[in-house]
């Protein structure tokens, strides 16, 4: 589970893969191993969230970090986990990640 | 605010804006008039959380909708004042809009 909210002292990654019909699955698959694996273990990473659009052709990594500074610490220069699990999603999708703040947030919470 | 899990029974709407650097604050603006003003009044709206790249190139909606029969009565055949945001924003940036549903969430849950 994730919160969105602009008061969270984060930074925000989307990553958004284009990617064939045929692939989503295996994409998203492999972006939720890479989160169990690797990523969730690293210091600074806060949440993860794999969405798959039902057109089929796009699987969108919306996750959060505590700081620029922990999530680029993983990214440069990665260890070999990492860029095993970078090199496999890119095999099946092309990527478009940045980093983001959030400028506005409204939206009832709910359990 | 906003909460993401997979167990909600949401839709997620996630558009991407490509956008020059000098548009993208008053991008953003015109989505926030436009969740304030016209979109969180519409049955079946849930959430809108805007996002800015910090290399300035994007603007990011992700936004949820309790169903997508809801979400595409407001976008199919919209009425005057939806239209006119959606033409004001697509004067700032270039749209990719899309359906999603969440296929995974991991992440502590945050006040």
């Amino acid at each position: 589970m994730a919160t969105i909210s602009k008061g969270q002292n984060l930074v925000t990654l989307v990553n958004v893969f284009t990617v064939e019909p045929e692939d989503q699955q295996r994409l998203a698959d492999a972006l939720v191993e890479a989160t169990e694996n690797v990523m969730k273990h690293k210091p600074g990473y806060v949440s993860a969230n794999i969405h798959k659009s039902f057109d089929g052709t796009r699987v969108v990594n919306y996750a959060q970090w505590r700081s620029r500074e922990d999530f680029e610490a993983v990214i440069e220069n990665p260890a070999p986990e990492v860029a095993g699990h970078l090199r496999e999603a890119e095999k099946l999708g092309v990527p478009d990640v940045r980093l983001y703040e959030v400028a506005f947030s409204d939206g009832a919470p709910r359990e």
